[in-house]
């Protein structure tokens, strides 16, 4: 039953690795041997007149705040400026079939025998097999070596559906909130830490498909998805400057994903890979930015958790058209931001056609 | 935030291990340094004259057919014969807050530093803290020692509720159906099957509840559940002598008892303990006592994908019997049989009310 294959395809041809960033890619030093032979789309942020130094050897395009305003005119408004949220813009302006989206202060990780992890080849590996929403299958990913299907799984339900996202996770510094950062101090130093990685194993060998019906904390940082079946979805949002709220990007689009996926049939793992996660962000600056959307996710998640799509939106730009309207008919008493962030939504929409004109017939 | 202690109660006073059986208790031998503070609860399934030995120094009670006639009367019809469906009896002669269960093939399996595993420890720290059934932490069990909740998670919804499942795996033989046993004959061979286990790394290091809203195959082979929570609950229905099917007791429970956690506001985990699994049964006599289980499970999943219980049933026991309603309503037509269970059901909750007068006002 095992649907993976020994030998994972590479897709160089086929997949963008897209990094938002405001500092030289020093860090790309470490991803040669796994990276090289992808196309890069950087996404730099903050000030444009600053020069990006990129490792010799990468095939990539840059595009600054002045690039986005000039490709996008008027529909700039709806890309981010100084968060990364920015990220966003690569996904819209890639060609590929499939996207891998990574921070800069994200390096390799090594698995339990010492081996340096390929995060992209598991990528694709979930991405290219099928993903199990529809019943829970209690050996986690069913298509993965070694793995299959445990009694009492309907077999009509065997064949999965596609895969549109692989959420990967992080060791050494976990992906937390600021309160949590502020309360785990010790999770702040690497020696620590690292001691504690050994200790508690946090290592998880498992991929698993997110059931349909529930949402879920989708993190930015180490994140692929097939662009064809779910790329308008990818919208991180309006945050940072101007914006009376950060640190919630990958989560709005983790939202708005899963329930688009879960409407269109498609599916969503998360699990391997690891990448390493050097530093923790300053939990002051992040609560600052974090704390509307620390008591506003406690009325959008509810939101999240019960809307419904009518049965007549059968390409993304229209579930996310229609996700817009509800957005700000049922959020926007929550702040006026939600106006601003549905209109957002819609542009977002607008200037994805525009730029891929053959994707509103996806 | 991490809520799992570092020392684990024994609940020795307050936990059963329930095992049904048709042979000598050897493999208690194994199990000796773990299982010894505690009461055991035996079912002897299968011919009652037959003398069931167990090792020396083990606490235990020992019901055989005539045992469990004798108790219930025309009831013991609920308790099935010739399938270790009947192992249920001994949840409810049971006095006990928690309950383990344990297939009699089942022996200690080692972690991946080869370290023996305490499956009931690993249980009792599962039942004892909280599950997160509301929404998802892609971290696993937020309450483990060194994990937390990942940013985004609501932080209304981080108490969590009770668990009052745990569901644990199994190295070396999966549970799998006759069919996937059949097309995988290498993993009936033990000594292939230890080299898969180390060559695909089977042993997950992660404890997950499963969401809200979300069934799953429920294996009876390494169960621990809390009694008083959903006992009533743990029914494993009518299989084996004189009936047209087997292997889907478990199933059953697992059905029925994730959809009244769900209305109860329960938890429900798996992952953590693996028990070592020592002998797949024969895949011809499964094949045929699973094969009307599968097609049926196709319009039975269904039916507990949907199923919805009224707000009035705020115990096990009013939500069971509901669930016999149901069942006898919209599964019936599948095939007589379903008539048949839901009576069963009924008088499965008749008996357990009957053995535990005070069982109705939890």
């Amino acid at each position: 039953m095992a649907g993976e294959s020994s030998t994972t395809p590479l897709l160089s041809d086929e997949l963008d690795i897209v990094i938002p960033t405001i500092r030289n890619l020093d860090f790309l030093e470490m991803w040669r041997p796994f990276f090289e032979k992808y196309h890069l789309i950087i996404v730099q942020d903050g000030d444009p007149s600053k020069i990006i130094k990129v490792p010799d050897g990468f095939d990539y395009e840059l595009y600054n705040r002045n690039d986005i305003n000039r490709i996008l005119g008027p529909k700039a408004s709806c890309i981010s400026f100084k968060d990364s949220a920015c990220r966003c813009f690569g996904y819209m302006v890639s060609k590929k079939k499939y996207i891998y989206t990574i921070d800069d202060d994200c390096f390799v990780a090594k698995d339990p025998s010492g081996k340096d992890i390929n995060a992209l080849e598991q990528h694709i590996k979930n991405l290219l097999c099928p993903s199990t929403p529809h019943f829970f299958n209690t050996l986690y990913d069913p298509y993965r070596d070694g793995a299959d299907f445990v009694r009492g799984y309907p077999f009509s339900l065997r064949e999965g559906v596609p895969t549109a996202v692989s959420h990967g996770l992080w060791l050494n510094i976990p992906d937390y909130d600021a309160p949590t950062q502020l309360v785990k101090p010790r999770e702040r130093n690497t020696r620590h830490v690292l001691l504690e990685v050994e200790k508690h194993k946090k290592y998880v060998d498992a991929v698993l498909t997110i059931p349909k019906g529930t949402i879920f904390p989708m993190c930015g940082m180490n994140l692929a998805f097939n662009r064809d079946l779910i790329g308008p979805a990818m919208y991180f949002g309006l945050m940072g400057d101007g914006q009376p709220i950060g640190r919630y990007d990958d989560m709005w689009a983790g939202w708005c994903t899963k329930v688009i996926c879960d409407h269109l049939n498609l599916g969503v793992k998360t699990g391997l890979p690891y990448i390493w996660h050097s530093k923790a962000s300053n939990p002051f600056v992040n609560l600052k930015k974090e704390y509307k959307g620390i008591y506003w996710q406690e009325d959008i998640i509810p939101f999240f958790q019960s809307v419904t799509l009518p049965k007549e939106c059968t390409t993304v730009q229209q579930c996310y058209i229609e996700l817009a309207k509800q957005v700000k008919a049922k959020l926007s008493s929550i702040d006026p931001y939600f106006t601003k962030l549905a209109d957002a939504m819609v542009t977002w929409i607008e200037a994805w056609d525009e730029l891929n004109p053959a994707g509103d017939a996806k």
